[in-house]
């Protein structure tokens, strides 16, 4: 009724876009100021990220690439937290208000919300002259205390990773015209492939509750395996050693590195896998894998926790150092 | 220690200006992706609202004063909402990061985490090379199922609201070199009075239980009076009549409007004034403008909610009816 009686240039848009999309009964039809996370005697996980045009998308992804990234990337951390998803807001900083832009974006985030069971709580519209960001926080559930953190991983554990690395990576550079782009010229399906791998994450939420009863810490990959797992040990207080060889490629990654279009270590540092990286007790790795086989989600084991405060070292065949110049990608 | 191992940019900027402000154990000193809200057998209230450079804080106004209005624009949905503060995840879209502006920001940032017993929980730091823009979530806490939500005003219901109408609409005016800038031109102390208004609100939190205790609908007025209470009544499935002779006017907007500076209307659709609005059964009114005073809050009946789906009626002391050309300021 809000916008029927003085429709204001925002309300219009929820109404229109994202109403549909807020279909929890704490989001109140988005007409209150507030949304409620009810009480449930779990936990609330919270995590926020957002991205920015220019700077973590390209101003020409398409707007329903960017809805899902937008969502996703925060799914993501859900997932490596061993939390189901409960909900989000969304900020959406707009340039300009076109439907052929807001149609497609809310459509696709309004999939999204029922894939992954995630509805819109609530959120706010603004204008800017400037890119368009969309800054998300989203919220999860776990049993007290059981939140999986980064601090937990312990000598002797193993580390694990979810799914392929680098894909994303290297579908930045098909977009962005680098040397990837140059080699895959005549294999359209391979650039677009890996342009999706960029632009449309798959977070691991079904491995979620697994990684709640594996895991001894975890995170998600999103800034780079190297610099990640680099995080995680000096979080922990501990180290790694990473068997390079064991690190899960796509057969389209592997064959560009054999190729010597780009090398292992850009793979490593490449940012925007949304994996699930995560340390786990010996004895429970198996297990860890097994539950992934059950959803459809690859779990490798690519290295081990090791006592000390070194940086993680990456390891090739011949059980050589590798020499990272770069662990991250820095989206900053 | 992830930051002494490996310093990213965004790493070392969250340690060096924010960690101090997570004091929350929930927040694990920011070193995870995610915090966590611990069950209470408490519902927990949601609400974000982010502000832009150029469209809700002005580009000259100082960093402390916008970290300020950043946070004290949501604890005001709180205060209307009946919440405790319970914390806030930060999203900072930053185009430099000077020193001169991150640390008065975030020095500020953490005085009013103390003012308000809010702490800081999480956050993401993003680069633009737009304008600058801070979007925060924050939460709050409420009794199971007792949010106080926009559609409960009932006809009969009395209409009050906190503090002074309209003061930031005429310290907007000042810093924009208006009508009131001109008519204030020797008078330094009123311009400044005015001008703080605008850049730092005055969250009613303290109210936020007594709120709670009778209201039954509520929200914060941040659009302007008129457009506000329109939503509200439509939420609602209402209409209302407001004694515009008893909107709480400061002596210095009662003085400008005397003196035909501006008209009462323009401080009816002003934005920016981050007062409770709320309605309350009749019997109740007085014990909420008493617990008001007993915590320093100026609490005003205004109206009375009458039934039937009209647009709220402003009626000037004659009883004649206010055309009121905007009821809002709208930042969209």
């Amino acid at each position: 009724m809000a916008d029927s009686q003085n429709p204001s240039a925002e309300d219009s848009l929820i109404a229109r876009y994202f109403k549909p999309l807020a279909t929890d009964p704490g989001a109140f039809g988005l007409v209150d100021d507030a949304a409620v996370l009810s009480s449930s005697g779990d936990d609330i996980v919270v995590t926020t990220d957002a991205i920015v045009e220019g700077v973590h998308y390209l101003a020409t992804d398409p707007p329903d690439t960017i809805a899902r990234k937008a969502l996703r990337v925060n799914l993501s951390d859900l997932a490596a937290k061993g939390a189901a998803p409960a909900g989000f807001v969304l900020t959406l900083a707009l340039r300009s208000r076109e439907d052929s832009w807001l149609r497609p974006f809310a459509d696709a985030l309004g999939e999204d919300t029922k894939t992954f069971a995630c509805p819109l709580l609530g959120g706010d519209t603004v204008s800017t002259p400037g890119p368009q960001m969309i800054s998300i926080t989203a919220f999860g559930r776990v049993p007290t205390g059981r939140m999986v953190g980064r601090t937990g991983a312990r000598p002797g554990d193993r580390i694990l990773v979810t799914g392929t690395i680098g894909d994303a990576a290297l579908g930045l550079d098909v977009l962005t015209g680098g040397a990837v782009a140059e080699a895959l010229a005549s294999d359209p399906a391979a650039r677009h492939a890996l342009i999706s791998r960029y632009r449309i994450p798959q977070p691991r939420n079904l491995l979620a509750q697994a990684v709640r009863e594996h895991a001894s810490a975890a995170m998600d990959v999103s800034d780079g395996l190297a610099g990640d797992l680099t995080k995680l040990c000096a979080a922990s207080g501990g180290s790694a050693t990473v068997d390079v060889a064991r690190v899960p490629l796509s057969a389209r990654a592997a064959g560009l590195v054999a190729r010597n279009v780009v090398c292992v270590e850009t793979l490593l540092a490449g940012g925007d896998d949304y994996e699930v990286l995560c340390t786990v007790p010996p004895a429970q790795s198996d297990a860890l894998i097994a539950a992934g086989r059950t959803v459809g989600v690859a779990v490798t084991v690519i290295g081990t926790i090791v006592a000390g405060g070194a940086r993680p070292r990456f390891l090739d065949g011949q059980g050589q150092e590798l020499a990272l110049k770069r662990l991250s990608y820095s989206h900053f």
